[in-house]
């Protein structure tokens, strides 16, 4: 099953290119409660799923409108918290020159607020600093989860979409070089559990006004969605709803104004953005020319910045 | 005015040594959203101003109950970000040995879910790691911000309070050492700016049973409320209910099993937590000896670990 928010704060079954509007159901069978309806839906699955399989199944081919005809949103507006794993591929470990990765990091948390829609636009904050694109595979949380096991993580999962890290390189907190509004795009919809399969063998590839620049498959991650789910959960509880991203492979690079960035997450789908530099100003923060800083980026001198 | 969250999801307004219950009259003025009522109240406090007053003034000198018989709660319980301070008082920064502080660093994020309830206790997730408290003066965003100036900026607070930023030493992202389950105890209540006057005058004190360990007056920040709460919306959006903490002085150090910490804020009141080791495993994550270490505590071994 794939579910998408659409429009305003609209939810639909994703279909052979066509959007199932389920919003009216959902919202006569869920209680009122705290935070957005794709967040109680996702809380309440194992009750509503029943019922999406039936409308999916009473619901004919041309039934719901046309992909294209829809602004998707992403798929969750308002996660209680966003947890990132800061080196999890051994080929960004080697590239990122440290001799330590996720085991001796943890994790870094995002602001919720720096979610951006499939489709939307990457805003540069600054004009003298760099900022890489970072692709990666997600999972949203279903379940509570508090100190459960790898062997227990993936049934907490609700369901799993692509997530773009974006990223300012230097020496401030990673929070900060993470949390600039529109650096967290996420999409295009999520893909429930039965229909992706086992989340440790699925392809990404991201592109830049179409080059190639990452490409990468998650049986390479040094922890994989299910440990890191499991060890995050030791640290914080996991709420319905939670976003955790799994780690970005190789190939980080600059992007600027202008840019394209594409990312294709297997049996997930296509997430696209533009970069915009327009409102850029001078960083007020001296982090630059300190922290880990991966190669020079093939195409411009910004990897100096 | 003080306002605190009490019993079950409960608001009170406090005077001499009593909480006023407006839980039933808020519910009725505020309409249903997304958050808790206490966020929902923080968020349309304008409009909800003049009747909490009408019911203060209402109110004979011994209407509530006594502060003794209600459970405080965390003022807030569900801030969309809580906004941290990595190094922004002088004494700090020297004692931490860095050539950085706040304006090289920015800010760090903590997990909503490390709030604790005054009078609640501290579990200490490891036995072989080191464990410091932080003493802080926090503040709560009454209105959206993003990209206010540092002269705009008060005009977005709600309120302000005492916050403990409980942290483990090391070489992990500073979100993993500051977020773990119950590391932000948050209270007693929400003092409003008119009450609490210039934040940049507020003396804070934290004891360990008993004994001195943090005194500072906030105008001793780097980076003052102001300051930090308009280069944080210049980041990311800040909305009605975040929480902003300004960092912490000199004379961190750790905390153990069975201790009693206190946090005394001028013009706001007093926080007491305790401190429980009995759950602790060892730590699977490899930072220990690494990240900035401040000098060897007076008390114990346990700055090595």
């Amino acid at each position: 099953m794939r579910i998408a928010c659409f429009d305003d704060d609209r939810i639909g079954l994703v279909r052979d290119g066509r959007v199932l509007d389920i919003t009216d159901r959902l919202t006569a069978r869920l209680a009122p409660g705290p935070g957005s309806l794709a967040r109680r839906m996702v809380a309440h699955f194992a009750h509503i799923r029943p019922l999406l399989e039936e409308l999916a199944a009473g619901a004919g081919p041309s039934a719901g409108l046309p992909l294209d005809e829809v602004r998707l949103r992403s798929p969750i507006p308002d996660p209680t918290k966003i947890v990132a794993a800061p080196v999890n591929y051994r080929d960004h470990q080697t590239e990122m020159s440290k001799a330590f990765h996720i085991s001796a990091l943890g994790f870094c948390l995002k602001s919720p607020s720096s979610l951006l829609d499939p489709g939307g636009t990457v805003r540069l904050p600054y004009c003298d600093r760099r900022f890489d694109h970072e692709a990666e595979f997600a999972l949203v949380v279903g379940r509570r989860a508090t100190h459960v096991t790898p062997e227990e993580a993936l049934d907490h999962v609700f369901g799993y979409t692509g997530l773009m890290d974006i990223t300012m390189r230097g020496g401030e907190d990673r929070s900060t070089r993470k949390s600039f509004d529109t650096f967290t795009p996420m999409g295009p919809w999520l893909v429930t559990p039965d229909e992706l399969g086992s989340p440790d063998d699925v392809g990404l590839e991201l592109t830049v006004n179409g080059a190639p620049r990452q490409k990468a498959n998650t049986r390479d991650l040094i922890w994989s969605a299910a440990h890191f789910l499991a060890y995050v959960s030791t640290v914080t509880v996991l709420k319905p709803g939670d976003v955790i991203t799994t780690g970005t492979p190789a190939g980080v690079a600059p992007i600027q104004d202008g840019d394209a960035v594409e990312l294709i997450v297997d049996r997930v789908g296509r997430l696209t953005v533009g970069v915009t530099a327009e409102s850029a100003v001078p960083c007020p923060t001296g982090g630059a020319g300190r922290g880990p800083v991966p190669p020079a980026a093939p195409r411009t001198g910004l990897s100096e910045l």
